[in-house]
């Protein structure tokens, strides 16, 4: 964990991150595992601010998921602490009292109950957060925040991360244009359904909680739910969307509805940049997998093909291993357990048909699948030949450093 | 393929294997993929001899599987013909006709219908299987048949296992003694719920089909589909158990019952033996890994979680680190989807209880676990805390011989 990973060759450059009306952020090295770096990261939201979030379906949950889970009954927050090295999770009562005790200290300085906090934290599983160092780095971090620290912040979230993730979209709600940016930290025990360990995204506009959390719930489940590292399920995964107000458009409806159409269009494209980012940080990734499956039974049917052939560490080898095995896919589909019948399955890659109708496609051409396979962006085609149902998914190989990077994590 | 893999350190010697009355074999090299070495396997079994089987539940099955569930329904059998080197998967009407064509051919040498033979390929997917070479080879070591070359087959059914596996059990019937003898072979893609590639048993015992069936299909649930290497699942997987009906016992009726009482005993040994063969030939395995969970809501549950954590990419890397990091297992539980309280969890490594009730053991001693981290055969135990089921599964570690073997298998 101490070591200097080398940045992935599949990673993409943070964006230029504007301030988000309404939001002051900031980054402050507490000494909670690293040394040398920040590793706690503070938001503050305006009054009014209304919060959404999606977490983990791992069913031992860190502490710090079911504080955020009790606080977003209400629907406002006032306050994010993100920490870094220590995940809080399986740590019984001190656990608890950790989570209390930053809740309180940062309501203490922004002025809000504590239960308008909202907390996140990832590292290492079993041991307990050591609160006072946290809450001892807060006051100086309070009285720095500012509206521009959005790329320290992308930074100050990572762990095993080898780059800094964000994304930045504009929308409008009405004629007023808002804009949503986010940030994402994550590179292994992604899946399967929520495929980020933290994401944190905020927007000026002014949307109520309920509609927020509708919009929030679909997005997460066409982005971070079809993408997946390791096939791990994470205590901490957390996705949190905070609308601050501040923009000056026409009145959302409860329900929400047909004015926030564009916002949606908006949010969902980055939750899937952000989710599609962490999976080019996967652990040891080399190469970055889009699986594309068409004529399925139903798309529910197509999304768990797509991901059992994500999931598959023989398919992922293989393409470790620049080798276009099609017949690994093949089981691949056969283990969903969905709908398919073989004799009508066709596969390909990087956009040549290898395997039409449950045969070998005879004399397909080799040379650009042998090339293709040789890139960073892999792309697989599988048509169930079934019916209209049809699903994408991501995911990235599987190689060494995964096995580097995971059996000496705490060495 | 070729490669000469070095044989796992977790491997056993093969046992003295005793002939079984009714059953003569031999192996040949057909160069069906590889060269210099037998990969072919004829078994000829006494007229009379009954049946039982268990296949792949993959969706996408190879054509010999398929052969042999219709097979089976008559519950008889006279022939077994294993390939290695080509599973004959997603071949298509070549697949099928490769199928008929070596049913054909044994059934002329034995005497026999087609349908009373047997047929098994394991190997690359998705490559026409040469049958010609296999039907030519056949009536030279149809002649070379005896009753004491199981080494030979155990040798001769191999792809990338590092060393064959044999078990041999005795059992009384009545009081006449019995004898059950097996082979298997399968090293990956052995998961979830068919853990051997292919595994087949004789025995001199005269057992009804249904009787075998019933007693098989138990035996199998609690032996290959308890383990598994990397959680895919072949498509493959055949376990076949062969009566020849030579021993002079009692008379067994049609639904067996107690008189069958130490047969199925000593079968679930032959059967358990052979599935932990195969774990401990695991691709790139360092380390055997033994989990028994305790304190479920029912055995099935219990088995659920023992499964999630065996597949666990975290957990076997973590292992394969040799660090006993009890918060990725925890993860692993929640992840089951099973009814599990973090907070009455506890977590044992080596007899060692790491964490009890939800939290870690304060003064556990490390000594002994950091010991037993550095071992080849290791116990993870783990209390549910909830009720009284329980289970037991078996994996191994993951290491980069994982990644080396199949990222290079056609190659």
């Amino acid at each position: 964990m101490a070591k200097d990973l080398p940045v992935s060759p599949l990673s993409v450059p943070l964006p230029e991150m504007p301030p988000i009306a309404g939001v002051r952020l900031g980054v402050a090295a507490a000494g909670i595992r690293y040394q040398g770096r920040n590793d706690l990261t503070l938001m503050e939201f305006a009054p009014g601010t209304t919060v959404a979030g999606v977490f983990t379906r791992n069913l031992c949950p860190g502490a710090p998921v079911d504080w955020c889970r009790a606080a977003l009954k209400s629907g406002k927050a006032r306050a994010l602490v993100v920490n870094a090295g220590n995940a809080n999770v399986f740590t019984g009562k001190p656990g608890r009292d950790a989570v209390q005790a930053s809740a309180d200290a940062a309501a203490a300085l922004v002025g809000c109950k504590p239960r308008e906090v909202f907390l996140a934290s990832t590292g290492v599983i079993g041991e307990t957060l050591p609160h006072a160092k946290l809450t001892a780095a807060l006051p100086g971090l309070h009285g720095q925040l500012s509206e521009g620290a959005w790329a320290e912040a992308a930074r100050g979230i990572m762990t095993t991360d080898t780059f800094p993730k964000g994304s930045v979209r504009k929308a409008t709600i009405g004629d007023t244009e808002v804009t949503i940016g986010g940030i994402a930290k994550g590179s292994g025990m992604v899946a399967p359904d929520m495929a980020t360990m933290l994401c944190f995204i905020a927007t000026d506009a002014k949307i109520p909680a309920g509609a927020l959390q509708a919009i929030l719930s679909k997005g997460v489940d066409a982005s971070f739910n079809r993408t997946t590292v390791d096939s791990d399920t994470s205590t901490s995964d957390t996705v949190l969307v905070f609308a601050t107000g501040q923009a000056d458009h026409p009145r959302v409806p409860e329900e929400g509805g047909k004015i926030l159409k564009d916002f949606a269009r908006a949010l969902n494209e980055v939750l899937l940049d952000l989710a599609l980012q962490v999976v080019r940080d996967g652990e040891g990734a080399q190469k970055f997998i889009r699986i594309d499956v068409t004529g399925a039974k139903t798309n529910g049917s197509a999304k768990r093909i797509a991901m059992a052939i994500a999931n598959s560490p023989l398919v992922k080898t293989a393409i470790a291993g620049e080798d276009a095995n099609w017949g690994r896919i093949v089981m691949a589909v056969g283990k969903a357990g969905e709908p398919a019948d073989r004799d009508l399955l066709s596969v390909g890659v990087g956009g040549v048909w290898m395997a039409k109708e449950g045969g070998v496609v005879p004399d397909y051409d080799e040379a650009p699948v042998v090339a293709h396979m040789k890139g960073r962006e892999i792309a697989i085609a599988v048509d169930i030949g079934l019916g209209s149902g049809k699903a994408t998914a991501w995911t990235c190989d599987l190689t060494h450093g995964y096995i580097d990077i995971n059996g000496s994590y705490r060495s």
